[in-house]
């Protein structure tokens, strides 16, 4: 078949981005093609705000077709933390016939080379960028985050991550050339000359295991990853929110068919309720790389079962900030209430221990006890959310029932400083709509530290009374290395406090946002630029993204001698 | 206490030396900075040949201190294989004092940064590399190499690999900046500004677990890589090869003290007979990364149960050469011989199985039938190790009794084409020197399968009946997938077969050495240039030496916000 998209093209097109963002991981400057407004789509074939509002809802009710091999069922029971059932079926496999088809063309994608795949990639997500309105809702009424954020995060962020898994991947692949002339001296004799040509090559079926919160966010990095370098991919979403990686792996097959290649490098495995498909998939012999976000007991047992595959997992954490003193009270205020609220805390970056010394702290407004600090966040939160409207559109919806329930358990764990309210949806009557808890636990206590050291996923943050910044950083360092931490957060004037919060940080492996009171959030990070995780704590075995997260990806097979 | 070497001199000294290395990893054409020659020694401070026997001889029987913390007892039992015994000891650790210990130089270590670490290690090397002729002697005394395969694959050749090791980690820790300024456009608002620091750091302490065969050039990759991403190095040998390492241990301690770090930061752990403290090293939490090189059932159990490290394994492999026809039968034939007899077949790159059709093949001396090929193959091995002086030279002495074992039941696996022959070494009448086995076998049958599809480690090989090239081919694929392969060997004057038998490889990932009839040989690779393993198959889980290997020893932490 006559490929629409020729390497050629892809490659004119493509290429200037590419080296783009080779140039952004080097410098770790900021960088994006992929646009954050929403008003910036709706020309040059993009879809408009109303045209992906339409496009999302055509697909509610519908048998979302893939034409896949061994689709043997359609299945799918999404409902949106805002109430509505999305009524989307997904086709479900017969791995024993699927599986096969997706090896079918890896010999082709392999030929292509490291750029022809990498641009490849680079028009997927060109045009899932195109149709970020229509993601922005799959995402929003998957994973109930507001619009605002389902656009961003769902949206070019979750692309950027993505551009970012396939720019370390080219640029891994072609550390070593495709030939060299080895000519070895040996004295007066002829010299020995060798030809030598070297391949990456797959390492077989990527697994990717999707997320409820961020199916696009959390799941393009290992898809891009394990595909930029060879490996067909098996999208296996959270039977949740199933419908942005169904849109992903319909563009994918588009794209992949195109230009010439098999769609099946790319294909979706949508379960039944309960089937539990990413158990059997993981040990599967045809998959030799696992990508996952999720619970630590899955992550943990992944890592210790799936054992013929590299496994690449993203589990849960707590993440902790310090509060020793600072100079902008009111920034650290406001900083730490947007923390909290975003999302309704459901990320997992989301800061859940304020460690504050007991007798207070220093600030530009003066000493400011523990229980002043403490009023003076929840004032914060209350009046960041004080507006129902601007309340809906930071919080969203609380994405499952479990974190409804864990937030309405929180009061019982000790003395309740800010308690949750329930806000309305105009729009959405039936969304779940809840301002953070905070809850005063003595970290002196030992019953405290039963719910200070577990992740309490969900709007619950705990302000925990120590007896020195000595004794918080005691405490961070033990939970870093306990229970992992995608995120630390360090407030200090000192430049002492400074130092020894980031030696924790440095030898327990996480990392510090020190001192943040403007618009960047500890919760935040920017693709290119900031690493995700650190792959070093139990949060998480790989960061998103470097070297490590994409060099085991594929191997590299050497030719040497004489061809014929 | 001020250091006696200066970064600022070490910098100076080695830079430009880790510069050829990184652009002999970029091209992977021929080059090395440490000579082949043994005359190339004894000025400028290296030891002569003399010079290092002596050094050697006054090693013999005295106890070996490192003035290591924890030291309990001085142990060791090493016999040559040339008959002395050796009568050294070494350290034995208390390991709950000598961990710690070696914890404690880690912060001075990884603020030096990834460049002054990189040239404290070049420094090790240019130590190590002046006392080659030391080096020669312990390696040739413990893993029974003849001297010149233990001046050449015990000295350079190892030296390289460890400075390839450091090239790659090096350039590793760089890809991301120290800092970056990172300002974000926010429409008609200020930009968002944000100071980002990266700092790589190590994962804890590295255990080397030395093999008994190859002590120095296996050990050197892991222990540099490890070292030179900050990682302390624990270095358990294998008790019948130990002196080798502890030398390198002794100059990594001496450098390092001279450096201004910690000495602590490189270790030797020796054991008592029996001891097994390999086993219980891995599992000790402050074990952060093993590389282990020795049996698959150890390698297997170390990435099953020390699932608190990053395992880098090389195990064990069954390497084949497909014999499908030849335009140099003479070179073919001396080429292979030299492979079969190199160190007696003791290396994890001899071929073992050589797979030729029933009917013969054709050369360019006409067609040679099966048994023509067989018989000439092992009038080639004769005709190689005819003189005693030379087949000395060559074969070295079998390491151990296991060997000999299975070199002594081969023939009871089938028809003896080649016998094996005792060859008396004048020099050191107790060594153990055998001439090569040759068994042929039928790949139909299936009591032969068990022969040559397990690994028979030492100077054995099968030549296996096949009906086609096209069942060889087969069979080469089942062998690498099922039993894993360091190498593979072919020849062929056919382009389909050639291109067969790359895809075979490509696809099961095991390094192809195409036609070789000259001065390189399948089971030699050279540093910089050529992969030692692919770790896409089971004989090996990583190779030496790329972005894999190294990438993952280290992670990225990262400081943002406001420092004070």
């Amino acid at each position: 078949m006559a490929a629409e998209l020729t390497a050629h093209d892809l490659i004119a097109k493509h290429r200037p981005t590419l080296d783009q963002a080779l140039e952004a991981i080097r410098t770790r400057a900021y960088w994006s093609p992929h646009p954050e407004h929403p008003k910036a789509y709706g020309e040059d074939g993009s879809l408009s705000l109303a045209e992906g509002k339409a496009a999302f809802d055509a697909l509610l009710g519908t048998r979302f077709d893939l034409s896949q091999p061994g689709t043997d069922d359609f299945v799918g029971g999404e409902v949106s933390p805002y109430g509505p059932q999305l009524g989307i079926t997904y086709p479900h496999a017969d791995i024993d016939t699927l599986l096969p088809a997706m090896r079918a063309g890896m010999r082709a994608w392999r030929e292509a080379g490291a750029e022809t795949r990498a641009v490849t990639c680079l028009e997927i997500l060109a045009r899932i960028s195109a149709r970020t309105h229509e993601f922005a809702h799959a995402v929003m009424h998957t994973s109930g985050q507001a619009f605002m954020m389902a656009f961003q995060a769902g949206g070019p962020h979750a692309q950027d991550r993505g551009l970012e898994a396939v720019a370390y991947a080219y640029v891994e692949q072609v550390r070593t050339p495709d030939t060299a002339e080895w000519t070895k001296p040996q004295g007066k004799r002829d010299p020995l000359v060798l030809t030598k040509r070297f391949t990456p090559v797959a390492r077989g079926i990527a697994l990717l295991i999707g997320c409820n919160t961020f199916p696009t966010w959390n799941g393009y990095p290992g898809l891009f990853a394990s595909l930029a370098t060879g490996n067909p991919v098996l999208v296996k979403p959270h039977p949740r929110a199933v419908l942005p990686l169904a849109l992903t792996v319909r563009v994918a097959r588009e794209v992949l068919a195109e230009a010439g290649f098999d769609p099946n490098l790319v294909a979706l495995a949508a379960e039944r309720p309960g089937e539990g498909i990413a158990k059997t998939l993981a040990v599967r012999p045809e998959i030799k790389i696992i990508d996952y976000t999720g619970s630590t007991s899955f992550g943990d047992w992944l890592e210790a079962n799936a054992r013929q595959a590299q496994v690449y997992t993203e589990k849960a954490g707590v993440n902790t900030v310090v509060v020793d003193s600072t100079d902008d009270y009111k920034g650290m205020l406001a900083n730490l209430a947007f923390s909290l609220s975003l999302y309704s805390g459901q990320m997992c970056t989301t800061p859940q221990n304020l460690l504050l010394a007991r007798e207070g702290i220093a600030t530009d407004q003066g000493h400011k006890t523990y229980d002043e600090v403490v009023a003076d966040l929840g004032k914060a939160v209350d009046g960041l959310l004080g507006d129902d409207a601007r309340a809906n559109g930071l919080l969203g919806a609380l994405v499952n029932p479990d974190v409804k329930a864990r937030l309405e358990a929180a009061p019982g764990l000790g003395e309740v400083a800010l308690a949750s309210k329930e806000i309305s949806n105009p729009e959405f009557p039936d969304a779940v709509v809840r301002t953070p808890v905070i809850v005063k636990l003595d970290g002196a206590k030992p019953d405290a530290e039963a719910a200070y050291m577990s992740e309490c996923f969900g709007p619950v943050s705990f302000a925990v009374a120590v007896d020195s910044t000595g004794d918080a950083l005691e405490l961070l360092r033990r939970t870093v290395r306990e229970k992992g931490a995608m995120t630390v957060g360090a407030y200090t004037t000192s430049p002492e406090v400074a130092e020894a919060v980031e030696e924790v940080c440095l030898e327990e492996c996480a990392q510090l946002s020190l001192n943040l009171t403007g618009g960047v959030y500890v919760n935040q990070t920017a693709a290119f630029s900031d690493f995700h995780g650190s792959g070093g704590n139990p949060a998480a075995n790989a960061a998103l993204c470097d070297g490590a997260f994409v060099a085991n990806r594929f191997r590299v097979v050497e030719v040497r001698g004489k061809t014929v």
